[in-house]
């Protein structure tokens, strides 16, 4: 009988050692969390068990002094439990702070830490700078769904939003398709530091690239695209709308971020996936917001939306496809070179579990890490 | 600009360096974060700003091999955010995992981890084994009641379960009632080895009682009291039913664990007091549920009886006090040597935040602990 807790703790640079940006193998990881999302072989928060997770929802004013609000970008707090199955069988979970304001001080947007646990006893296991290994399963999400959804021929790759996630995804999707010629990148403006970055980025990594573009208006970057990854974070309502007529037949749409698009277009005209459609009934629960005159204020996500369109009697249920139904064959997938697909990707702490549990292994393995004792015998049980 | 990110690791030894068991200052520090509460000075999880947390919740049996099962006592994770105001400013949350099968190992039955947390960039600033440090809050709270409710003059102190929270209300009543005589310990039976513990522990540490009783049933350990704290954690409804017949006038019960009473009597002839109401409307919202004919299940929790009260008729809201109100004034406590109170504890993470904090602010004074770093410069931002 052994009282002794010890667990691993791994700060950025351990991650990059122990691999958490190997694009090629989060995607292949993150295939498998995926699969084990249909099978039902997880768990998440709440009495539905499909959590995004729990959040510190700010203010947007307040009498108190010196009180919190919501007055930046993306302010906020938020905590993320997961039980993923299968060959990882292990809890964890996933808490951040974010603040749109954190650029101007050198710092991510935000900063995250995951953790492991024994599924038994509930032991933490590792804690780990979840910084890169959130953005990388986070980009590996639109790498996945490339490979089930986007044309085999696709030659035309758009990045909207040139943030972190934008480069993940840019990452993920080229470990998948090395034979892309075109990469468009759309950032906040034509001289965005982040889209030239990305841009010299994907320039110096991806030589198989014949064209690399930074756009300047929206319309251009969706045109003739036909794999369009979208990562953007903004203020509510100043995400990117895009207009069905500049959408090429056959082209995958991937929300990653918040975006709209004509909801009657996307009704009739487009495929509709999700990751997980109860992620979004609880969104609707939780963020619904309405206006004035009781109309619903979009909320940039499309899995909202197409929960929405159920509850309205748009659509049934069953036209919304599922990644994991798809990859499993439950579902189909693409049909016809010009169908059109609408994906969208919420998050969920299974992926987090997944892709550190790859690199929790690796650093095992390979002795990367520190370890720390929380008692040798704790003081009361 | 310094993009360093550090953060101090605190495990049990360095909590108890760093004054974690100090019961009478966590019982004066726990009073500013009610009075905090009662001020609106806080933020918990979710869009009503209350939940206790989320949980991940498992199933009593699943066709999947291997899927862990809701098939011990107390078995599960939680994840609980929050922010608190006043001199504290910080957020911070607390995840554990908890398993009833723990003991045979050696183990806590929760082993429980909290991290404290910038307010504005979110980084964390501290990464503590929380065990001692929710062990203490949680009794602290007992304390804290019994200072605003009990009679002064009591006499005889009443422990329902003799676990670890049993021995911190214990801790935190005795530090604020240092005249008490007669302690009754009721544990799992007259011969339970954690209730014999626990008197050897009171006998050591407490001069001041004259007798320490380990009682043989529930009457015997209510008759009498004063003060009850009940802390039990056992499977649904084998927690202790009171006979409103065995309560002396003027008896304060405080439960922090699972427990029932009559509901007739308690409505009619009961003080009703909460930590907070709206966790336990939550709680109904999530957890409530119905036996085959309809009728609502005990979850053994006073505040969700009292929601539910609400609901049907019975009581208005409005009878229904606020620690919190009562410490400012704003509320009656007791009005009569004879009113018995029935007092609810649900357990709040700003709790955690608050001690933690002075936990932490002590270390960081003392140079407890162990500084870690995150990285130097984050890898992407």
């Amino acid at each position: 009988m052994d009282s002794k807790v010890e667990f691993l703790f791994l700060n950025e640079e351990d991650m990059i050692k122990a691999g958490v940006l190997d694009a090629d193998r989060a995607v292949d990881t993150i295939g498998e969390v995926i699969t084990l999302l249909s099978e039902g072989d997880y768990l998440m928060g709440g009495r539905a068990h499909n959590d995004h997770g729990v959040q510190l929802i700010f203010p947007e004013k307040s009498d108190i002094p010196n009180f919190p609000l919501a007055d930046s970008a993306d302010r906020r707090f938020m905590a993320m439990p997961a039980y993923l199955g299968g060959r990882f069988h292990m809890c964890g979970e996933k808490w951040y702070g974010s603040n749109g304001r954190n650029s101007h001080k050198g710092l991510p947007r935000s900063i995250l830490m995951a953790t492991l646990n024994d599924v038994e006893t509930g032991q933490p296991l590792a804690y780990m700078s979840a910084n890169l290994l959130s953005a990388m399963r986070t980009g590996a999400m639109p790498g996945l769904t490339a490979m089930y959804l986007a044309r085999k021929d696709s030659r035309v790759l758009t990045i909207l939003g040139a943030g972190v996630i934008g480069r993940t995804s840019l990452m993920a999707i080229m470990a998948k398709f090395p034979d892309l010629e075109v990469l468009k990148i759309k950032g906040s403006s034509k001289t965005s530091h982040t889209a030239h970055e990305l841009a010299d980025y994907a320039r110096e990594n991806y030589k198989s690239l014949k064209e690399i573009i930074i756009c300047d208006t929206l319309e251009e970057a969706v045109r003739d695209a036909d794999i369009i990854a979208e990562a953007v974070s903004v203020e509510p309502r100043k995400w990117p709308v895009i207009d069905p007529a500049w959408v090429k037949p056959g082209c995958t749409i991937i929300s990653s971020g918040t975006m709209d698009m004509d909801l009657e277009f996307v009704r009739d005209h487009v495929t509709k996936v999700v990751d997980n459609i109860q992620m979004y009934e609880e969104y609707v629960n939780v963020y619904q917001e309405w206006d004035e005159d009781g109309n619903r204020i979009s909320l940039g996500t499309p899995g909202i939306h197409f929960v929405n369109m159920v509850t309205d009697g748009w659509i049934e249920k069953s036209e919304i496809r599922h990644l994991g139904n798809i990859m499993r064959g439950l579902e189909p997938g693409r049909t016809s070179d010009d169908e059109i697909f609408l994906v969208s990707l919420g998050g969920m702490p299974i992926l987090d579990v997944g892709w550190g549990y790859e690199c929790y292994q690796r650093a095992l393995r390979e002795g990367i890490g520190t370890k720390l004792k929380l008692w040798d015998m704790p003081y009361m049980r």
